[in-house]
């Protein structure tokens, strides 16, 4: 068996849009992933994880998908002001292409639309426009004294090593799904969410949230598979194997989770 | 002989200075070179010239002469606002280091202080903070894959080519000297300067005004010197010199000049 993207988002969002598509809904219409990371490490600018695949992510034209199919529009063109729960904080999230839609929409043919969003700071965009305009973001070779180099590559290696961050980051991260639909013919909107701290995770297990909340979907995948729950021959999306057994071994092992029903945005 | 720093700043402006001491003042007590820029190459971000140089230069320290000595600040930390003669703009002005400080204050020992400003745009500065702020702008090598590699150097790599800015450029240059002193007993304020437009410099000579203020000033250096007007053995800084025939060449090959006396800044 295979267990494709057991991680966060893609991963717990996976299950997190299983388990509510199972028991609050007949029919899901609108899909929105909300990844907010509240975390402040007090450098100028360093990214959470490998600052490649970080800056190739957000430097991508945007797809989501509506009607349908996948939508593109110009990387970060798409903001919204979005308020966390439980006085985690207000943060600007930008609309953005991220893998787990691919698998979501084929699962739950009845979505009309499907988004992922993610909240950024002022100073990390300053930084990446910049970057951006010299070149520094670039994937494709450059000549350099007789030696090709990728910019984007050179750039990861002056930028911190983000194992470093651990020690110095601050907050927490805001991870979850607002999903709309039907239920007994009623438009209902439900938000599932994590909340993670990262001085608290790192106080744990000497690394912040960003590598938390990751680690420990894997964890749980792996165990999902080798407990029975959820092994069965082929390669398998999350969100099509029974999301219950996960969504408890996630209240179990640090990522407590939450439901808002009726939610207000 | 050797002539030291024939280009504008230094250059022309070691000249300015030696002609305003010689026709306006007994002795002159204070010197602001003031180097506006208000040419737009549209480009988010490029340099004038040798962006090594140019970097290094304004990320060092800076230091200006106060009462018998150099004087440390930090880097950009002094900014005014300057309006040019003549419908120029008004621009920022940040005082920093630059070289021909030196010369003058040794040759003018009768300077309580002598200062150096340049103007820069708000997005060439936010530029130059993020590429500071991860490390582009750095001198020393970096091991990048068994390599050594100096950032600065790969970023120039990456920037356009001074020389391909001639064509883009609008707009003029503005680079003079306000110097107080007295003359009779009396205090004065005398501004001289030079105005050079890009595109007029770039029809005459392919080349913009960047090029052009510090080609000609090179020029007449060198024929003040074959002319015999400069000839004399030893090592020169061109304040130390006549500054009338030099001054006169000036007005003849493109670079004319103009002086304010009773300025008010």
């Amino acid at each position: 068996m295979a267990l494709l993207g057991s991680g966060f988002d893609p991963g717990a969002t996976n299950v997190f849009t299983a388990y509510i598509a199972k028991h609050y809904f007949d029919e899901i219409h609108t899909l929105d992933i909300i990844d907010v990371n509240g975390g402040d490490h007090g450098y100028p600018f360093a990214t959470n994880f490998n600052p490649e695949i970080n800056i190739r992510e957000v430097t991508a034209e945007c797809r989501h998908w509506e009607n349908g199919e996948f939508v593109t529009t110009p990387a970060m063109s798409t903001r919204q002001s979005f308020t966390c729960p439980d006085g985690v904080g207000t943060y600007n999230i930008y609309r953005m292409y991220h893998e787990e839609l691919e698998s979501l929409v084929k699962n739950f043919p009845s979505l009309k639309r499907a988004q992922f969003w993610m909240s950024f700071g002022e100073s990390y965009l300053k930084h990446l426009e910049v970057l951006g305009n010299v070149g520094m973001t670039g994937i494709e070779p450059v000549d350099f004294n007789g030696q090709q180099i990728v910019p984007i590559q050179f750039l990861k290696r002056l930028l911190p090593d983000p194992a470093s961050l651990g020690p110095r980051t601050k907050g927490k991260t805001c991870i979850g799904c607002v999903v709309t639909g039907v239920k007994d013919g009623k438009f209902e909107t439900v938000y599932l969410y994590n909340i993670c701290d990262h001085q608290e995770c790192y106080a744990e297990v000497q690394s912040q949230a960003i590598s938390y909340t990751t680690g420990v979907p894997a964890m749980i995948g792996a165990k999902m598979m080798l407990e029975g729950k959820w092994l069965q021959p082929g390669v398998w999306n999350l969100e099509q194997l029974d999301p219950d057994p996960f969504m408890a071994d996630m209240n179990r092992y640090g990522l407590p989770w939450t439901v808002i029903e009726d939610y207000q945005s």
